[in-house]
Formats: C-alpha cells, structure tokens, sequence
C-alpha cells in the first residue's frame, strides 16, 4: 500500500500531452492552445480616441485658443483625413483613428457648441492637462509580434476575445481526451429498468461521464458484469482506442473482484494498487502499452467521485494542459475541529463558503461518513485533504481543498 | 443617471423563469432541475454489505463461538437467500444484501479460513464491536419519498448520479436561455478579414457567445453597422425571438451611436440609461413587451465583459435558477491599497490568489486600468466592486468579488 503522494507522483508520471489539432476558433472555446499567439498589430493599431468630441492641436489651447469651428466629422471606422487648418477641430467619436494634424480630444461635456456664419464651433470649457489627452496612443497596450496567448492556454471568453482580433480564426488546440466510463457490477441494473430488491441502479457511469466532459473529455458509457469471460472480451478495444478508462467497482479484495486480473490479462501494467487513504483504499491505477492509462477506482459512489476528482479530474486536465499543477492550488479554513484517526490520508467532504472576511471556510458535512451514501454528496462542494501523519485538526487551521463545485 | 444598487435592482426585477422542457438526463447535466425528484426506495434499498468477509449472527459470537463453517457464497446482484443453520455463516462480497438470519459482517482481514471435513470454516480473530457491524443499513441515508432534488437544483455530475439511482430517465428542466449577440460599430470588420489601419476586428461578439455559453445559454451572433435603417430593420426580430440580446457599442453620446433610439422605435422600453460605474458607464438596459431583454453594454471590450459579468451573467443564470442571489457571494481580501476619486462604483479587475492562509487575495492588475485594452482581461480573474462612496481601500480590506475564471 502506497502513500498519497506516491500514488499522486505515479499518476502524473503518465501523463504526456495528447495530439494537436486545428478547430475552427468559436469551436475552441474550452479548449487548450497549442501554438503560440502574437500581436498581428499594435494594440491599439492607431492613436485611438477614446472619448465622443473633438479633436483638436493641444498647441492651439497653450497659445490661448479657446474656440474651434468643426472643419468636419468623423465617425468610428472612417479613413482619418489630415488637418488641414491648424485653428480648427474634427468633431470625432470614440474608436476613430485619430488624424493627422491633431493630438488631443476634447470630450462633448467640456464643451458648448455655438454656430458662427454657418459654421459650427466648439467652446472649450475645461482645458486638457496635456496632449494626448483622451487618445488611448497606438501600441500603448502590446506591439506587434508581442506574445499574447502562449501554447497551453486555456481559452476561456476573454482569449477567444483577443484571438479574434489579432485574426486568428483557425486556432491549434489539444484534442479532447477520449475516455471510457465503465461500470462493473451485477447488482446493477440500467437506469430505466426497475432494480429487483436486492439491486440497485447504475449512477457511477453517468456521474464520470459528466464529471469527465466538465474536464474537456469526450466520455463514452460502458458496463459489464463480474464476469471474466466478459471483460476477458470488453476490456482490449477499450485499452487500446482510449487515452483513458475509467472503471469503478470490482477492484477490492472480494471474490467477483475480477478486474485488477482482467486489466492485467489484457495487457495492462500495474502501477498501483491500494492507497493509504480513505475512502479509497483499494484504487487500481495502471497503463496499457498501447496507449490507455486506467482509473480503477472503488465503486461506492462517495469513493469513486472524491478519487476521480483528486487523481482523474486533474490528469484529464493535465493532458491537455501540461503546465498545470498536481496539487490544488486552493486553501480552506476548518470550521469545525476534525479528529480522524486511522493512519490514513483523509478526504472529508466539506461544505464551502466564502465568508465576508475573504477567507474561504471549510464546514464538514454532518452526517457520519459513509462512502456508500451517493446522497451526501449533493451537500458537499468538495473535500479536504487531511495528512495521515496526524489524528486531530483543529478549528481555524488552513488545509488543501479540492472542489466539485464553482 | 443611476446607482449599481439600483441597475441591479432594475435588471433583476426583468427576471422571470424560462418554460420548462423534459430531456434525458444524459442530456440534463448543466441544467436546472424544474421538478423535484424524491427517492422512489430506502437508501440502501437494503440491508448492505459493506466490506468482503463473511455474515453471520452476532448471538452466536456474544455466545462464545468463533469458528463458522461457510454454507455458501452470495456475491453483490444475487438474491439473498436465507441462512438456515445458525451456527454457520455465508461468504458475503461489498454490495450484496445480507441474508435473513445474519445481522453482522467480519470483514476477510479479521478471518482465518482452514478447511475441516471438506468444508471451509472462518475462524474469527477481531471480534465486532456489536451487531450490524460492516451492514449499511436499509434507509440510513435517506427513506423512500424524502425529497433529493429540489426544483431549482443544477444538475451536476453528483445530482445527475443520484437522479439515476432513483431512475429519473426523464427530467424537466429549464430550457436554455436564447441569447442574440449583437456588435456594432462600423470600425470592425470579420475576423477574418485584414483590417485597413483605421479599423479593428469583431472580438465582442465571440467574447460574448462564449460567456452566455458557459452561463448554460444558446448564443448566436449578429453584427450591425452604425447605420439606423439596419438597425431598425433588423433588431425587431431578435427582439421577438430571443430571450436576451446582448449589444456592444453604440450606446454612448457619440453621433453614431443610434442603439438606445433604435431599440426604442424597435418597441424596446427603456429602463436605465447611464450607471455611476466605470468602467461602463454608457450601459443601456431595456425590454421589450414581447419578451426579450436587452443589455446594451458599451463597446470597449473591458466596458463590455465586466458589465456582462456584472449584470447579463447573473440574470441568465436566475432566469434558470430563480432563488440564486443577485449579488455575488464570494469575497476577497485587497493585497495593496487602492485609491479611486471618482463618485463611482468602480469595478477594478483583479488576479485571484488563494493563500496558504485560506484567504482569497486579489492583487490589481498593475497595468493603468484602460476600458480599451482587451488584452489586460487575459491576466484577470475577475473584478472586485468597491462602493462609489469610499476614495480609498486599504490593503486587508475584503469586499465582494466577481469572478471570471474557476
């Protein structure tokens, strides 16, 4: 039996990043970069102006000029033409180039218009601190050929935000990783039929497969039941046509607890089997030549998700993003005093909140622990991780989190 | 012009719930339940086994007897068939139901297994505590008809497996939110288009769809030029057909900036024009009778996401999940002072840290804040909103958080 943090190391010992592939970029929201993304252009592109009004020469108000006739008007998305009298100004909105000839915008509240022989003209009302004022300057923000987005970003709305005006509309990205969502078990039943009573109905496979796509996955649903012959024959494709299966149940020490053999008869490599952990104990992890690295995790549905979450989630993650940590990067304040005294890593399923103080408190979930108790998890926003080397934590201490929940 | 407290006050008093549609629940994760599900049996269903060993009676230990001979083997999907000798004791796999006449489980690591006239025989060597040892008893965790989900409940890879235990293949739902994304502005041109110096690249819109996205929403994207005949000719249907259209741009006092007198000969009613924010002060706020509500947000990119996190985010989730509150309830501690003169509320963007401590810290961004730059989005998490009437925000302070990334 091996520690957490061993189990952690071989887990992301696994881990290599999954091939590229080139999507459209609205569909690559989601989804990680590949390639780096530099500044077509400066950013801004043009001395922009950034406020509705008039643009004028600032020399013109330091020798006393105060009123300006509007020699024209330009619009956002105009050619920007010259100046072509010194004394005058171009009314101008926000967004346009500014022109030639000017170098200050005056905004429409520090103004009063009047109209003179046919001729409009502006008041300047409250004098600008200096030129440039009001003009947001070309390549004030990035230059051209700066690095904006590098491989391995995560590209969330503001990326796709930024891809898309530095033109990018093909992107290269991680493909997603294909996982397979197995359940074993024959006292489970499909979710459409009604269980006999001593059965029960499958939950795990769907809970994965969401869990799963939550991390960019494209998961597919599997079962078969504690039967040899059966995963003798369902196990092999599996392996091979997946980055990653997900298993739960039958990796205990019980008589129909045939998968730890089966993975192996296919073909899989052991790397682990049993954690010092609770729950959780008897988690499988492997990897088969071809290609498929394997979750065997234990099927009480409290054990499957909390260790899908602190050994899955982050290496669905990692494959697709190689830079990412393997510990959580989030702390949280016990509410309560914990006492646990096995000499095992303890995932205590936690309720989360944000107090006004900005610390983030950790209230553990009342009802006694019980692995098989699915219901308790929809209380719980996550769980923290408690060392084995200690029995008791007190109330206030700061300890990792994982969370299921955002 | 108008408090945040009271746009806030406005835009959510637009709220109302979507109608509700039914899917399969493969279908439902990310939606919000519209019916409450209840447990259709007791959780366990029956008395469970919860380790590998053996069942016997707990009578005949607290007798003196610790040699059982095995009269049989039940696996986890089998029925139980009853124990008729009560000295002996069945070999019992995790899941299985414990067999009428055993009440007690001796987990296979307190057992010794010999053979004694071709039968095996277990002998006990750690003696449980008392009866029911190792047995997850039937409705600990929940009775039939207790209510799981709630209506209101987002269906999350937890909820999604507890909907399956009790075989809700069918759920209802809120349908979707259907979101119009509109850009205007004749500055910005297709992404995949070469802009002339004096123009830009539509990056709104994709910013945009990619948010409502992950607000659970059905997004498509329109783009107008600043020109009052397209815009009255086309905001009319989206403003039938859609739940929310989301504008960008052309809602300052610019010449061009038509979109509040457009939507309005559109049929749209004003409710706000103007808030005593930055960035996004311009933000214009409506509906129509005929059902969509409109966000018209200003055009600068940073203006344009902040203000939809601030408001547009918020009201397409409580359309799903009504009893959701309007404020956000996450706070974080300043990590450097801030000044800001402005009688404004300012939404200032932030990175989000979470320290050993368990406090989330925000350190603003050190880049002067600029409505313009896009590209200061990519280093943000979120925002914090620090009240219009305060100049200053000491370093410690916690004060709400809005957050962008998880």
């Amino acid at each position: 039996m091996i520690s957490v943090a061993e189990a952690t190391r071989l887990v992301f010992s696994t881990v290599g990043p999954l091939p590229a592939e080139t999507v459209a970029l609205p569909q690559a929201a989601g989804r990680v970069l590949r390639e780096p993304l530099h500044a077509d252009r400066d950013f801004p592109p043009f001395d922009r102006v950034a406020m509705d009004g008039i643009a004028l020469r600032f020399a013109a108000l330091e020798a006393g000029q105060r009123a300006f006739s509007i020699a024209r008007t330009q619009l956002a998305g105009q050619p920007p033409l010259p100046l072509e009298e010194p004394q005058a100004a171009v009314e101008i909105m926000t967004g346009a180039a500014l022109p030639a000839g000017t170098d200050t915008v005056i905004r429409y509240e520090d103004l009063v218009f009047t109209s003179e022989a046919g001729r409009r003209v502006a008041a300047v009302q409250v004098l600008p601190p200096a030129p440039g004022h009001n003009v947001h300057r070309r390549a004030t923000d990035r230059r051209q050929g700066d690095l904006l987005l590098p491989a391995g970003t995560l590209l969330g709305p503001a990326e796709l935000g930024v891809a898309a005006t530095i033109g990018a509309g093909l992107v290269t990205v991680a493909r997603r990783p294909r996982v397979a969502v197995v359940s074993t078990g024959d006292e489970l039943v499909p979710i459409d039929q009604t269980p006999l009573p001593h059965q029960i109905r499958r939950s795990n496979g769907l809970m994965l497969q969401a869990a799963a796509q939550q991390a960019g996955a494209v998961a597919e649903l599997f079962h078969f039941d504690d039967d040899p012959a059966a995963l003798r024959q369902g196990l092999p494709p599996l392996l091979r046509e997946f980055d990653a299966v997900l298993l739960s149940g039958g990796v205990s020490k019980g008589q129909a607890d045939f998968l730890p053999a089966a993975l192996q008869d296919a073909g899989a490599e052991q790397l682990f089997h049993e954690v010092r952990q609770r729950p959780g104990k008897p988690f499988w992890f492997g990897r088969h030549p071809a290609g498929a690295v394997v979750f065997a995790l234990p099927g009480n549905p409290v054990s499957t998700f909390v260790n899908y979450y602190r050994y899955a989630a982050p290496w669905l993650r990692a494959v697709q993003q190689p830079a990412l940590p393997m510990l959580p990067v989030f702390h949280a304040v016990l509410a309560t005093d914990v006492v646990f005294r096995p000499a095992l890593t303890h995932f205590l399923l936690v309720r989360l909140v944000s107090a006004p103080d900005g610390r983030l408190l950790a209230y553990p979930l009342d009802r006694t622990q019980n692995s098989g108790d699915l219901a308790s998890l929809l209380l719980a926003d996550g769980f923290v991780e408690l060392p084995a080397e200690r029995e008791t934590f007190a109330v206030g201490e700061a300890v990792p989190v994982w969370r299921f929940r955002y």
